[in-house]
């Protein structure tokens, strides 16, 4: 229950299993509207009481068996909590819990922390009531200060008239003056979350045609919210919607988002952001799903992998063998000198060894086809865009034809073209040897014998299936690692 | 166990439940290659055993429960018949059944009736080995012939040195002689199956950039067969394979299977044919998944549809409910002359109403779009393609923007876009209804009241929330039908 929107999301999870949004309504509240000292105005409050009788029927009706309802700064900060409360609860029906600024910021983090690499750095949470920022150490939150600052109280406060010039210039003072000093914070990384953060990069990739419609893990720079900020600017607030990406019932609030955001981020001197669309919500959800105890996963990369293979139901031991003999292959080539060995790569290779089946959820044929697209739309948190593109290519290229990156490039570097033949060829040949799903090839070793690689199996039982089938992929391993391979018999 | 290829399926089913074709293997095999009197050639023997050790190995490894190996012409012909049996049951580990023409008529039949809308009207099954012809009347299998006509045979009789005019005029006149009066079949569809079949099926989508990636229901001409035969004839056997869609493992038969199904259309007097993707190995299928009582569905497409819905796992309550109100809606709007009510439209919203969400299992956010994405490429057997893109379609508008026909304009009609929106606006107005997931609005009723009309709700309990939900359709409304549209508080 925030300040500009109320939204509720309904996860569905088997505690350490597959967890999934399943379901999300939201409503433009605006409940900071027009307040007064704290004071809320009556048509706030009348769409308060409307969204929350809406979210209360949907709850009592879904046969929801849990529900937790979160309530940020304008709630916290209303004069006559009693009656704000008890409006927001549709009179009792949902158990409304009032987040301290302290909270609050908890849950951002846990939902960044678990959704992101972040180690050291900040995260920028812009609501509408609030800002705030969090310092971030080692993976834990080392401190956090919060401001109203957000998107409806600064609209209200420096825009509502007009965008002129000295307007947003009174803004951007204010913004510096009420911040102050941020020498609190250590620098690092910047992860950017909220609403208007997840606007402004909408915006920002419709602006660049971005080809991926996903806006978790984006990286947005100052000067693509300079230059949106300067597009917002020269219309009038009613017509700003006409931009691509900035929905109706945020076209007036989204201009002093960007500028709140634009200069928090000059006081930081960060000139990038990295877009997490994980935020309070998720964080209370992972609490619940991981324990309050220790409500972080060991490793986001790896959960991010498993619970997508959850989801789309994968054969856990095949993709567990392929992506053992794949590792044990891409390991045997290094130290044969045949590549570098490079551990990222070989993190890429064990997610698409995981993955690399699970298209056959929309069907058999064309899996492969169909597990790229299940990649690229799901979204792996916690990697990079260009890697979501590089596994999802890898999982489309274990059978049928080799990788080619086409529509893929915006995402990609040059040079990656190789990259991927070279690890599609270790899938391949893995998931060759396991053809037969009967994990009878236990491991592989490779031999240089003159400019010849042996591939030696190590078997568990007659292996002529896996080395017929695996025999398929030599002319593939020539081009990529221009030598021919062989395949031996085994012990 | 065919003439040409040997192929593995794996079907996994919950009886009564969801059914789905998980893994497919295919080995081409070419048993009949080199046969003299019905004596196979000891190489088509070798790669037979190797192909079936290879199955065998899959099936212990897989933890499969039930195997059920087919045989058909290849093996039903061959002599030795103990000495090949032996062989393609890899000792004894794969059991064999060897069919006859009328069972392996049959099971054509039932993967042909199990997922098409033939009524009446005539299967061809081209094989390696043999040609078939079934009569169906009334859904019911009432004749089948079967002759020596197979691809891999007609080649080497006809097409084993070149593809002169001569030798194809030779081809012809044979399939002439052989299959002789047509008489005892009555007219009606024609439905193809069998590899050769779904090979020129895609020959032919690749000839003309068919936008869809789906061959099953797929309406192929004589013309289109025609130009695919003058293309093959053109080229040496061993360089046909660079024809789009042509494996190297059928570029020699190709062309005197073309030649069979061309000659045996035009002694059918037929111009079309419905490619059939589900053969043999579906039938068996059915006849497990169904029972050998009565192995037919009684309705294809109603089981297609909830087929699709179970693979996704669909909310049943919830996408019922939103049929149920979709077509009071549609039949309301029939009963005041706003639109005429045809039945299939009616089929469509209720398909499309069933499926609305299926998307969800992919993500959330988008989930619309993803359940496009799920039809098109699930297929539902018993549609036609165009069908497939409207109900598409409509998943995909059931919330967010209108439809909109973009890439799908080849598969569809022209006018589909208002039938779109008029159907489009059924569902969303139904699913608004239904947003809370409560069924709390039992029913509508569409009562015309001057020019406009006006929607009443039966409810059980309040529905406020319902009114407020479906309110944001009134515009998309008054674009489909020209009326203003009013929800009046019902009883």
């Amino acid at each position: 229950m925030g300040s500009n929107t109320f939204r509720l999301v309904v996860f569905r999870f088997r505690p350490g299993g597959a967890f999934q949004l399943t379901e999300e309504v939201r409503e433009g509240v605006r409940l900071s509207s027009g307040q007064v000292n704290g004071r809320l105005a009556e048509a706030a409050l009348g769409r308060a009481a409307r969204a929350s009788a809406l979210y209360a029927a949907f709850c009592e009706a879904s046969g929801i068996s849990e529900v937790d309802a979160l309530a940020t700064s304008a709630i916290r900060d209303a004069s006559e909590p009693e009656f704000v409360l008890q409006t927001v609860s549709a009179g009792g029906r949902i158990p409304v819990r009032v987040l301290s600024a302290e909270q609050e910021a908890r849950y951002g983090y846990l939902g960044a922390i678990n959704s992101t690499t972040l180690s050291d750095g900040v995260i920028v949470d812009l609501g509408g009531g609030s800002l705030q920022l969090g310092a971030v150490t080692d993976r834990l939150l080392t401190g956090a200060k919060s401001w109203p600052l957000g998107a409806v109280r600064t609209t209200e406060h420096f825009l509502a008239a007009d965008a002129a010039p000295t307007a947003l210039a009174a803004l951007r003072a204010h913004v510096r003056a009420t911040i102050g000093p941020t020498d609190w914070l250590l620098g690092g990384r910047l992860v950017g979350m909220g609403g208007s953060v997840r606007t402004l990069a909408t915006m920002a990739q419709r602006a660049e045609s971005y080809p991926l419609d996903e806006i978790h893990g984006y990286h947005m720079s100052r000067d693509q919210i300079g230059a949106l900020i300067e597009q917002m600017a020269a219309l009038p607030a009613n017509e700003r919607q006409r931009i691509a990406g900035l929905k109706a019932d945020r076209a007036d609030i989204t201009l002093a988002a960007a500028v709140v955001l634009d200069t928090a981020m000059e006081q930081l001197g960060m000139a990038t952001l990295e877009v997490c669309a994980q935020g309070l919500r998720w964080g209370a959800f992972y609490e619940r799903y991981l324990g309050s105890q220790e409500p972080r996963f060991p490793n986001v990369r790896a959960a991010s992998v498993l619970n997508v293979a959850r989801i789309y139901r994968y054969d856990r031991v095949h993709a567990e063998h392929v992506a053992e003999l794949a590792l044990q292959i891409f390991d045997g080539l290094a130290s044969l000198g045949l590549h570098s060995g490079d551990p990222l790569e070989r993190e890429w290779l064990w997610a698409a060894s995981i993955l690399h089946d699970i298209g056959v959820i929309v069907d058999y044929n064309d899996h492969h086809r169909h597990g790229e697209y299940l990649v690229m739309n799901a979204g792996l948190p916690g990697f990079r865009h260009r890697e979501l593109a590089i596994i999802g290519l890898l999982v489309r290229s274990h059978r049928k034809a080799l990788p080619t990156i086409g529509w893929r490039a915006p995402l990609m570097n040059s040079g990656d073209d190789t990259l991927l033949l070279r690890l599609a060829v270790c899938l391949r040949i893995a998931e060759q040897l396991e053809r037969g799903r009967s994990q009878r090839i236990r491991q592989v070793q490779l031999i240089a014998v003159g400019n010849a690689v042996h591939l030696r199996l190590g078997t568990n039982g007659d292996a002529s299936v896996a080395r017929w089938a695996a025999s398929s992929e030599t002319g593939a391993f020539a081009q990529a690692f221009g030598r021919p391979l062989t395949l031996l018999p085994g012990s």
